[in-house]
């Protein structure tokens, strides 16, 4: 057993608290398990697999016991962690956005480009919620018919932003209705009952660094520097799930019926797609589920060789913890067959 | 003046009201107004210009004396009462979507195709919400560079489905917020903290009729059955206020600067568009106003002719009452300089 002792940072997060779950109830092998994270949340008691941990402080000598890490962190403490690990010979699984585009480091989606855990150099990252759920969805058709092209509009959850940004939608919404006036901490307008046409700073010539995530980790995953992507991010008044709006364009035609079987012949998509009965996918339906959900899958009317669906996914999970989880079985096992 | 007395059919409806109040706020010029309603609502008392009148039943008979009557009721009222008021000679100005596609029926955004009010035969139809705002937003950009696609994903409000649809909203929120069950009677699904990516029923392989309106609407509004368009239309957790993220190819390219200086001189768009200091329309902030707000302008990342923008308009206003009141103008006016 290669990763013996393994670790979380960010255990007491909103995604550390599901990857605590996802790793009880996937029945992940180790031998020991720590939980790490920032000062104000050492010392905080856990229950995992029935036993109480101590939250332990994430400082440089916290690795110098582990194996294999998972964080989930805002981007400047993977910033500081990570080399702390890698220099301790700790394989890091990072979900935070600070080392994705990093020329050493693996972007990984499973069910997109497992062989590219063999090249990594003690760091491997998950993509961005909003990229992970579309590159699923694009896999089956891309592998079938190569796609080119995707115009991509999102409607992203508030719980993207955090458990503040939960909190924010909730009590914003209560206010609103009573007609009270409301003290925003996290969202830069209104979220309650309103759209926020705006993720992350202005990036790139109009495009924020939200959806210039989508163009550039599609590319990377993808390993294709030639798929175009024209995103629009948008924040919704929904606790949980991102939805997607996406239109790909394929080299070759598919009909909607043969894409429509690539999905739902793929593992990771459970497709719900039944429009006289009024059944797609719907936040809602969706959250805690691990899988990206796909329907209203159609042809495009304004051009041959495109196809429309929508695609949802629970953000926290697959968008995070399980992608990340994922990635460390990936690891385990290949370990396991060398 | 040629239409001395005029009507309105629907006057106690959501969008009914709305006509009232900007008859008022635009000085509309006529000798009597006359107030229509089905017999459910007939004998309600309604002020008008300080004055009080009493709503009359819509029968056949009902339209003997007036010369112009703005309509917006359900399409199987409007399939009756149209015929009824252009036999006794009363032009009809009609917000249903009865009549839209119909060759002899004019189908008018003041902005976009004024000349087509020459041709009616005494009906004029006002095209659907989703409609109106996006063919604004395209005309600039069509005049001056043609038009050859549309990708539009909607992001549309409750108040589409009429009052019932915004207290849906409204009880179904707080229901949620207390932890309540909540008996639906408008949609077909929970819209609070949820998106519903169907309006309207199954219509054309795979598409809704809320999509195809889009797609057939805007077409016979350009006068041009080369337009693609590719809609997806999707219910969100908003009030008032629908938003919509649009791309646009063009047969010749236009620059960022070039669309947002078009968009910036075309009457009834206002462009909000600073990234950098979080300025773009937002539902909460366009509600309540007749002009079609547009921002987020860019170039598309994935085709060399391609612009996206984000699209924001009060679909009870210019998506509804405020174009209708714009066409009866225009029909005045245009009997004023024959």
């Amino acid at each position: 057993m290669v990763y013996e002792n393994i670790g979380i940072v960010g255990a007491t997060g909103a995604v550390g608290s599901i990857i605590r779950q996802l790793l009880e109830e996937r029945n992940f092998p180790y031998k020991t398990i720590t939980f790490l994270a920032s000062k104000r949340s050492a010392g905080t008691k856990l229950t995992f697999r029935g036993e109480e941990h101590t939250v332990v402080e994430m400082t440089p000598d916290a690795f110098n016991d582990l194996d294999l890490v998972i964080g989930s962190t805002p981007d400047e403490t993977a910033q500081e962690f990570a080399p702390w690990a890698i220099e301790r010979g700790c394989v890091v699984i990072d979900e935070s956005g600070y080392w994705r585009m990093d020329k050493t480091v693996p972007l990984i989606v499973p069910e997109v480009n497992p062989e590219a855990i063999k090249d990594h150099k003690g760091l491997i990252a998950s993509p961005n919620c909003s990229t992970t759920q579309m590159v699923v969805a694009m896999q089956p058709l891309h592998a079938a018919a190569k796609i080119r092209r995707v115009i991509v509009s999102t409607y992203q959850a508030t719980s993207g932003a955090g458990v503040a940004g939960q909190a924010e939608l909730t009590d914003s919404s209560r206010a609103s209705l009573d007609g009270q006036a409301y003290d925003r901490k996290t969202f830069a307008h209104p979220i309650a009952f309103n759209l926020i046409p705006q993720i992350g700073g202005p990036k790139h010539e109009g495009y924020t660094s939200e959806e210039m995530k989508m163009v550039y980790e599609t590319r990377k995953i993808f390993g294709d520097d030639s798929i175009l992507v024209c995103p629009t991010c948008v924040r919704v008044p929904v606790t949980n799930c991102h939805s997607e709006s996406i239109l790909v364009e394929t080299e070759k035609p598919l009909s909607a019926a043969e894409a429509t079987q690539l999905f739902r012949d793929f593992p990771g998509i459970t497709v719900i797609d039944d429009l006289a009965n009024g059944q797609y996918p719907m936040p809602l339906g969706c959250t805690g589920n691990d899988d990206v959900y796909v329907g209203r899958i159609r042809k495009d009317l304004s051009c041959e060789n495109g196809i429309a669906f929508w695609c949802v996914s629970d953000n926290l999970r697959k968008g995070a913890a399980t992608n990340a989880v994922q990635i460390a079985e990936l690891l385990v096992n290949s370990a396991a067959t060398v």
